[in-house]
């Protein structure tokens, strides 16, 4: 009973299947296939607006060539402080940069706020050689703290971006969590907030690797595809990558998987806030809990077989959980009984 | 009937029956999967030696990512003037070494030879710091003319490079096709050679996307896994990476494949060598055939419906015909008797 | 009357001097000449051991290029977060060593501890692809608040350097202004307290525009010189920078430019103290002093001709004030009696 | 007797003497100074135009900092094969641009044909993903075979460059030499020929170490200041600097000390055409004699004392002689009869 990432699940059948179909007679190489084209028109749709595709197979290789296109290597890219592009790929924006800096910016609940990001923008330096200069704003949707930005919100930090003459860039990884978790349209959230390029994320949500850089304002595409292939990330075999992502997006299968973890996690929240000794670090608003649990609870957990990530290191009690689109309900009603016994354990040894 | 390239085909039925096996149940993320620890096992028992291996999903990567170990950002790469890391992936090693230049040797039939290797050695002011220091000889196998290095071939080239103190590297982007066209083992014309570092291709061979960069000396594997990570280049569903390549290895697979499209080129080249007016450019020792053919006759097989390159431009009348796993017999035959008519026909018109 | 920066003061004249003497006859080009090798064997005799030096221009060229010795592109470099490498060198060590990532660390004075050095290395995720790994540490001597590390204080961060398996640098822009400060022996605050690699100042001190990068491990030098010329900063007329330093070095100039930098800043430091209303923010131990005034004195001060920066913004009352090899006496004097009487004025209106 | 390179001359008196007054006072640093406005009037007049100068140290710099702008990390730069900045700067350019490819095409005496340049751009892939995409073209004026560019063959090659999307650059190490050589306007062999870009050479003509780039496009000045001060080119006592190029262009200092050098180069050149067995490798356009001479000759001018360069190797008898702004007509007349004495003692053998 896995809760340590949705990275850890499988693949939606209907993907595996998509696969198999696109597996028929031969085709034409590096994306001058008809699938690709499918999901960049099925992308216009569901954005209501031209825009350019970029297939790649992970996350990390869509947010840093997302951001080699909106930041030179002299310039500075605003984050939060415990954004995946800082913290967890091993420096990939600064590589395909070419040496730009990730600047991050405190916030509660992992979402930066339009005023602090102009606080630190008004003292940035903007036109001084001694300082790398302002280029790119990124915003993780959902959250690396499972939490959504609001459209008003990412709004709000577009204008800012506008104001001082940088780009925005959102990283959905897990997009469609939040955009059922909002239940918001795909443009409320993006172009039409002021997003200039998004990194949209299919493997997490039942792909099997399958992400897209999705480029709403074209001027910024003409460099990519040549930054994919150099990158090696132009796939030879292309339709399979677009199969996957041509299979998520017909007939809402996004959506419902996204529903489904979004569901899963609401409830583990919900039935975990209520165990005495328990306490949410945020609200569960897409697919991730972030809980605090006693340390017996956390022990008796484990002995009981899930798997989770402790968050903040080994010896802390703040725990990850992330619910997936096939999460069983069975297992989170088991996890959060399981964690109501030992927790009640604990409570009466306390006493 | 496509013969434009390898990559145009699709995958293998085993392969794609290796996913959805692979699909069942949860598993830990980013390598730490029984399958990805399969896999190198596999390769372990194949080339009958330790080695680390590092599943990605392209050649330009497998490659780049090889190259970045073993050349600084002032090296200089030898290799083919003709070798795809040289001309065909949009400086991707440069990107990833940091600016490391590729020096391109010439070479009949798209190979080096270990006499030109070491006359370029010999004039490259090694130690002067005016110029890029010689860091590592690239190798292609099978090469980008469709011929083998045999391994006294490679010996002898890598016998240079431990003269002169570089490293050596192998594209093995058609490397099933090479070994089986030899005859060797695979340690005969890799380590044992003096091969450090392998890009294992297995993509133009029955993948859908399924490389592995091979590494022979464990002291190249340490930088390894964070160049990858940082490049965008590990999967976090790796158990799907790991699967085509668990399945491609197992049973031979993978050597029956690369035997059925060698035997394809074989027969295609010997059908076309016997049309008047047809010449081989090279000898068809894997599953590439190299054939300049009439105009007439090139024109006549388009129209006729067949797909194929030509090579040198869109008005030259050398064509590069691929064969893949799946490349039926009958589309083989079609070809050549499709050629032979239409080379007659222009014949004709000559007299 | 100039206390904006020692960068705004001209040269000694004996390294004025010295360049007419250096320009006689021909000269052996790119370090090849004799004034550059004694230049190697005065900093030998200074340091009392071996070392290879490399003379480049600018302080963030020898930063730089220090770093890009001891750091991977993956890798982490812990500085004080007001380090000028972090701050002031628009990304120079990020585009050196192909995106390393500089980790600001708080710490009173603008130094560091040994203890939050060893805090933040032992929760940097050593050996775990996705994050960045530590590589180094770098400490300014003197640092950007005009205080300086005690040998005992370098020695117990380096003993987290090795604990870690971290390279130590150290950016000694203002290391002469630190060494007169301390009354220590270059040595002992560098090598024998653990710096692998030095940037040696010169040009604030005297110089026209003169640094070397002082490598104590010579396993760091194999590199640098070939880094250092595809940067450009190898000087084909050499001489006229090897003869700067040499003129430095010679007859104890550097020590006397540095005392009397020095002890105009300790003088200006104490007068400015005795002022009601006046704040020292940090121990003028080299050659700045940070005092924050008030705003009426500010104003008044640069009324009567004075120059010099606000430290943290335009509408901030702290002021960094910095003295050099040929700050008058006079001047100071001046500064501190228009400083009392501007601030005299200002008290006498608040009662 | 140094013939060996003209960077191995010191510097003009006059240039020695503006450090000095330069030296008077404090001035605002990293170029805030009213010299480096000056050098930047100088220009405008010089070129008759409007432009931006930023000035640096070295030629590798200046030429890596001017492609840098102009090229793209996944673009091309097209020069001659032995270009300077191909074969001589330790891969400068690469690092600069993030990994550009320099592509080096023949041509007869050191010079592109607008012919040449135009097949390769013809064959060049534009717009296809996975070749790197033409950039950039850059032309040495003098070039390194001591030849020049007239105005029309600039001209042409620009035109190329404009029909192809590419824009221009000029290595004007030797920019001087060439002038006076071709008695042309500066206007005429750049800007208005079509250059976009010039790396504007000091320092082989007197200064001690002083290039600029000037841009003649101010669309290009944008990112320059930001890439030169990450370089560490961005020198804090810039009027030390810009001083060198001031006193170079006060007077016409600049074309005297070039014409003497050509002069010189003239002279050396018609001296040794006519000794038997002598041959001129190319025109000595400029300030450089390639000069094949028989074995005997050779090894007697070195034994005379004479210093100077074997072209292609060690073993070989084509040698470079540079002349310089101070190289005395004496020792051109001693190199003279030296060559002709050993060379008639050569022949007297022979026979």
């Amino acid at each position: 009973m896995n809760f340590r990432s949705d990275n850890e699940h499988g693949a939606s059948p209907e993907i595996l299947e998509a696969l198999a179909r696109a597996n028929a007679g031969t085709s034409h190489a590096y994306g001058e296939d008809p699938l690709t084209a499918r999901v960049e028109s099925r992308l216009k749709e569901i954005f209501e607006t031209d825009l350019v595709v970029f297939p790649v197979a992970t996350g990390t290789s869509a947010n840093s060539l997302a951001l080699s296109v909106i930041a030179p290597p002299f310039g500075a890219i605003y984050c939060h402080s415990e954004a995946h592009i800082a913290v967890d790929e091993c420096g990939g924006p600064e590589f395909y940069t070419g040496g730009a800096k990730l600047v991050g910016l405190a916030g509660e609940h992992g979402k930066l706020s339009a005023e602090d990001v102009e606080a630190a923008l008004a003292g940035a330096h903007k036109g001084v050689v001694h300082h790398v200069q302002p280029a790119a704003i990124s915003l993780t949707q959902a959250t690396e703290a499972g939490t959504v930005y609001r459209a008003g919100e990412v709004d709000a930090i577009a204008a800012a971006a506008r104001r001082h003459g940088l780009r925005l860039h959102m990283d959905g990884a897990r997009f469609a969590n939040a955009l059922v978790s909002l239940g918001a349209s795909p443009a409320e959230i993006t172009w039409r907030a002021g997003v200039d390029i998004l990194s949209f994320g299919a493997s997490k949500n039942g792909a099997l690797a399958a992400e897209a850089v999705v480029v709403f304002d074209r001027a910024l595409a003409a460099e990519l595809g040549f930054r994919r292939k150099r990158a090696g990330h132009l796939f030879s075999k292309m339709r399979f990558l677009s199969a996957q992502l041509d299979a998520y997006l017909a007939d809402g299968l996004w959506l419902r998987n996204a529903r489904h973890a979004n569901a899963m996690a609401r409830r583990l929240a919900e039935g975990l806030a209520r165990i005495p000794g328990a306490r949410l670090a945020h609200p569960a608003e897409a697919n991730e809990v972030f809980v605090d649990l006693p340390e017996h609870a956390i022990r008796g957990l484990a002995a009981d077989g899930f798997e989770f990530y402790r968050w903040l290191g080994e010896n802390r009690t703040l725990l990850r959980l992330v619910t997936a689109f096939d999460t069983k309900e069975s297992d989170v009603a088991a996890f959060i009984a399981s964690a109501e016994r030992h927790a009640a354990r604990a409570n009466e040894r306390v006493a």
